[in-house]
């Protein structure tokens, strides 16, 4: 294998061989082709896209670098959801215990918060002790036990993924749908699922913020699924607003312990009711969408999805106390109530900058090195579309300090718009299917 | 400078500013930037090209990151020439004499065979002795004392050309007219040129073999040039065979030689007229090509450039006995004459073919490593459009061994095409200036 003529092929417009591709990534994964070689091959991949074979070679390779959770024996069909990334999207914690209650093995492989979204990861850490590095042996073991489990990727999981992302990300070659769907898909594949749901954002808040490019990733990870005996299918749904009123570690989880009791406001709740029927269809636990939904209902009206999210939080080292007491989650030393500065319709609220909003609070992160302060955030009362009153309270501002609590009220006041009445886009736009 | 958001900006088609190409440039010359940042904007760059005045800043940039040669106080002008590479071409060892010998300052900084092309400093290396890696005091201060030096990159000439080069080669990075129009240009403006003239070979044996991109590159480098105050012009002149007769290190110095004598080969003579020409123009030497053509004819009939290359080769510490006596150079241990195979019509003599077989018999390098023997080559006395009989003698073939000379047969046999008759294209097609 000579590197830079497989550089200069995909640069002049060519395709490697699947071989050629297997080779390369196992090289780069141990070590033995360096960073500046691939990071020319990425840029190139930006340029010129990826065939369907040499995307399903790619992504083969990068799951193949590392191990699978084994599933011998198990009588309950291994479901996942995925999401593209978004801000107060707290529905994988709804849906973990949701589905397992439901009949399915739930081993939910999440990430940090990225850019301006926020991260599953970080909002579990935000429960006391709640542990996230889970070994492969104690994921597939608990999920064996409670039906479900939510960890972080582990060092077995895709290795050459890990370090080709975090590549990708200090030189500008993030922005490439095979190479995203690439990554999530040699993940979420690793999982060894019968079935997956994507949930790919579109909106201004979302990485893609444009259909045409939601829908070709859309289509690629579907694709990719498909081809290797995983039942895949996608949902577009909207970032151009947060999800949810809460926006932010502590109060996100929360939220999802309000949804789980019944009390979730009504986006986070339809969102979490669409994903969650198209997780019981792949997963072939229901006939068809109604019964699907009756029983993901049952399963919050009974309590037990609750309950089973307590398992979870037990299972994995944390403090279930917070179930039935907020206090027990981190709490902000400041709250400051925000008022509408001005009479008339909410129009946008604008998810980017909120998310940046909650990193200047110290809710994510400048550099991967910084610690999360997991109590700050917002939670915004106001829907775009809501009619508002000078003066009104719309939201609350969950900071460390007064001065902090001043720097975000400035950025509410930049991303909340209140003007004359705008449509608001649907929230679920698009079901994409094989 | 957050490097991911200028490479960012230039995969998306955007500019940089010529402060940021600085302080990325110099940035990368000191190992503050990553190579794999670097090889990511390169091929970035490949993709997207660069804007004239991005253009400018990067050469300026690489210029900048070192020194530049002094002539405070010179009494001559300052020129040089500059070959985009070929098979055969020793102009650069008969001009510098020539020019100094006219008036010229000649500082005549070259490089190494690269690829199948060879190097103007390991030509000159054949000669037992000859130093070609002067300091800039010692380059300055010969070209002051007799009008000329021929010395490779030193450290202190654009540094950051030299880190940016290697880079290139082992990323798929170097097929690009900006970048390497830049990196030439860094490294003759560090000259401190008032004049350059540029060989832009075209045909199968050069590096862009098409005229269309041969012009880009050619109208590139004299837009750097003209902006950076240095008169200069190019000429494309053909590379679909080799320069003159003798091909290797040793057998290219005795042409030379020979060329310096008034017995030069018709087609070698032909370019280095009209080089030397453009040379004395851009030095203002002369006040039209007539005048410099007839200066530079007496500089050869008089003895005077054979004499001024003698002590040249003197001063950098060669033996200038070579001048007289061809056996001073080092010489081959097989020497196999090659007859041709058919009757018929020399129609191509393929200089690519020609330059890896002289590699194959050790006059190249494989790797950067390999120690170049100076002694093999060819002497090819059949010009494209000569009428042969099958059995004359058309080439010699000067190798360490039986076996190699064997090899060096076959591909000699494949390079030189003998049939029907084929136009022969001109020498040089064409004359660029500003």
């Amino acid at each position: 294998m000579v590197v830079p003529t497989l550089i200069e092929r995909k640069r002049d417009g060519g395709a490697l061989a699947p071989a050629e591709w297997r080779e390369l990534v196992l090289a780069y994964a141990g070590g033995s082709v360096p960073d500046y070689q691939m990071s020319a091959l990425l840029m190139a991949i930006v340029w010129r896209g990826l065939s369907g074979g040499e995307l399903d070679a790619l992504a083969e390779a990068m799951l193949d670098s590392g191990d699978r959770l084994r599933w011998d024996g198990l009588d309950r069909p291994v479901v996942d959801k995925h999401s593209t990334g978004g801000v107060g999207d707290k529905t994988s914690l709804l849906l973990a215990p949701m589905l397992a209650t439901c009949g399915a093995a739930v081993p939910m492989m999440s990430g940090r918060g990225l850019g301006h979204t926020g991260g599953t990861l970080d909002k579990l850490e935000a429960i006391p002790g709640f542990r996230t590095s889970l070994t492969l042996r104690e994921t597939t073991d608990q999920v064996r036990r409670i039906g479900c489990a939510m960890i972080g990727q582990t060092p077995e999981i895709a290795p050459a993924d890990k370090r080709l992302y975090a590549l990708r990300d200090v030189t500008a070659t993030v922005e490439s749908i095979p190479l995203i769907a690439a990554s999530i898909m040699s993940k979420k594949l690793a999982e060894g699922l019968d079935g997956l749901v994507l949930d790919v954002k579109t909106g201004s808040g979302a990485f893609l913020p444009g259909e045409t490019d939601a829908l070709e990733l859309a289509r690629t990870m579907i694709g990719l699924g498909q081809s290797h005996g995983c039942r895949t299918v996608a949902l577009l749904t909207a970032m151009d607003r947060p999800l949810g009123r809460a926006a932010g570690n502590a109060l996100e989880v929360e939220e999802a312990i309000a949804g789980l009791s019944g009390e979730g406001p009504a986006d986070l709740m339809e969102v979490t009711w669409a994903l969650g029927v198209e997780m019981m269809l792949v997963a072939r636990l229901a006939s068809d969408a109604l019964e699907a939904r009756q029983r993901l209902e049952e399963s919050i009206s009974s309590g037990r999805a609750r309950e089973k999210f307590g398992q979870l939080i037990e299972a994995q080292g944390g403090n279930p106390a917070v179930l039935d007491d907020p206090a027990a989650l981190p709490q902000a030393d400041v709250i400051e109530i925000f008022n509408a500065p001005r009479d008339g319709v909410v129009r946008r609220v604008e998810p980017r900058r909120i998310g940046r909003a909650i990193i200047e609070l110290g809710g994510g992160r400048q550099t991967v090195d910084d610690v999360v302060d997991p109590a700050v955030g917002f939670v915004i009362t106001a829907r775009p579309g809501d009619t508002v009153r000078a003066g009104e309270p719309i939201a609350s501002i969950h900071a460390r300090t007064g001065d902090a609590a001043a720097g975000a009220a400035h950025a509410l006041a930049e991303a909340i718009e209140i003007g004359e009445p705008l449509a608001v886009t649907p929230l679920i736009s698009r079901r994409i299917t094989a």
